[in-house]
């Protein structure tokens, strides 16, 4: 059989890849680090034991929590991203025309380090000159940041280790603040066949926060469940009411105008979360 | 760790569930079946080692092959499902009372006895009254079949096994005769992640012979790459263009009016599988 990587996405349920070689295992400052080669997925960065991007499905994942929210934006210039280390939040962002800057937060450097040496179609785009990159806590950088972006996205790990303080409360109201009076935000807000009341706790406090709260899904296969959710807070735009000329064309493999709507569309017991009382 | 079964979906990926217990294992006539308790998805049909179905996910797969194809029609009375002996085609078909007669053929007279044994909440309609069940071929049923349906779902296996020939021109040409003069068809057309040519292969086979043929998508999670596609195809009624009062409300835990639009929204890499030429 050789050498196989399993996550247990829950105490009893679990997905497993067969793997080529170890590209490199470190125990960075903030967490676990894995790079992996494997034979379906390409290479794999595996944090804390879970898969946090593929060369083979990243582009689900990084489409979606880029041009979602950037198309709900009229004009999007400045946009910051809290986490996503790996650079392909960004990659997706640079394809924006209106983007005059993208900041990247990251708070584990070594996930930039090794993601530029082993992810290059990831993270090949971290250098470019509208593009400044922080090795420093999100959670902080947010604090400190008042009126100063269109779009945040926040591309966290799971809210366990150095991610827990990014699913509270506190901090959605600390994103109002950095947000400009039209701005837009989405954080990834996992799984709902395992995590529902995660993304039900989620949806309540960013509703209490924003006007407009939505829930969108994607289809990621390495991530647990497959269906994967985002959560949306619009200070003013909604992203089901876009001017048909807000679109223009984008060089993307999931991403389409028509998915944007329909992405929104929840199933039925996904719905039902995020109508609970708070 | 105790026991774990764990199916490859390829050759280098599979997933891995905790069972309880098994139930049954027995070589029937037609394929390898095993039923199992497992701690996360309840019990589990497991057919030549690929997963059939679950007690905790089931809904989705039977919700949107069932329900798609019938809102789409505007007075099913007669159904025919080919294979689900679980039962869980026919339980949904029951939901519409428009829906006089719902025929079952299942060549494998061992998956309906232990669907009915220990899937009781997905195979517990099979004795109703509108119900017909025959234990026979559904490759032959259909030959033997004209003008005689208004809905038929192709609930087969993967197009390995005893469900190769379900996977045919020649199986569709024979539908379209089975089929009323406005009748409609869906069959389970398996994943675009790990099984893109046959997608390609399905969607063009039953272009040539349908006038209207879409392809849709669910996630089910315990199928491979949770992303599962659909091939519908209609001799006159387009699913898109449904009238707004054809919808009456159903008792469903995926499937609504909007996630029956929502769902004919491909991903870009999916919907490029569509437009191939033949």
């Amino acid at each position: 059989m050789g050498l196989w990587f399993t996550e247990k996405q829950t105490e009893d349920f679990g997905i497993t890849a067969k793997i080529n070689k170890t590209l490199h295992t470190e125990k960075t400052d903030f967490q676990k680090l894995d790079m992996v080669e494997t034979a379906e997925w390409g290479n794999m960065l595996i944090l804390d034991d879970m898969v946090m991007t593929t060369e083979k499905d990243e582009f689900v994942y990084h489409e979606m929590i880029a041009h979602v929210p950037l198309f709900t934006h009229p004009n999007p210039k400045h946009v910051l991203v809290v986490g996503g280390g790996d650079g392909g939040v960004i990659r997706e962002i640079l394809k924006h025309p209106s983007v005059e800057k993208a900041v990247l937060v990251e708070i584990d450097g070594k996930v930039i380090e090794y993601s530029k040496k082993f992810l290059p179609s990831i993270a090949g785009e971290l250098e470019g000159p509208r593009v400044e990159v922080k090795v420093a806590d999100g959670f902080m950088h947010i604090a400190e940041s008042e009126n100063a972006y269109d779009v945040i996205m926040v591309d966290s790990t799971e809210p366990v280790g150095p991610a827990v303080n990014l699913f509270s409360k506190g901090f959605y109201a600390g994103i109002s603040k950095a947000l400009k009076e039209d701005g837009v935000f989405v954080a990834q807000s996992d799984n709902p066949w395992f995590k529902a009341d995660l993304i039900e706790q989620v949806f309540q406090d960013v509703k209490e926060i924003f006007p407009i709260t939505k829930l969108y899904t994607a289809n990621i296969p390495t991530y647990p469940s497959g269906l994967w959710t985002f959560t949306m807070g619009s200070k003013k735009h909604d992203p089901l009411q876009l001017k048909p000329e807000r679109f223009h064309e984008l060089d993307t493999k999931y991403y389409t105008e028509e998915i944007h709507q329909a992405s929104f569309a929840l199933p039925k017991f996904v719905k039902d979360l995020t109508e609970k009382k708070g």
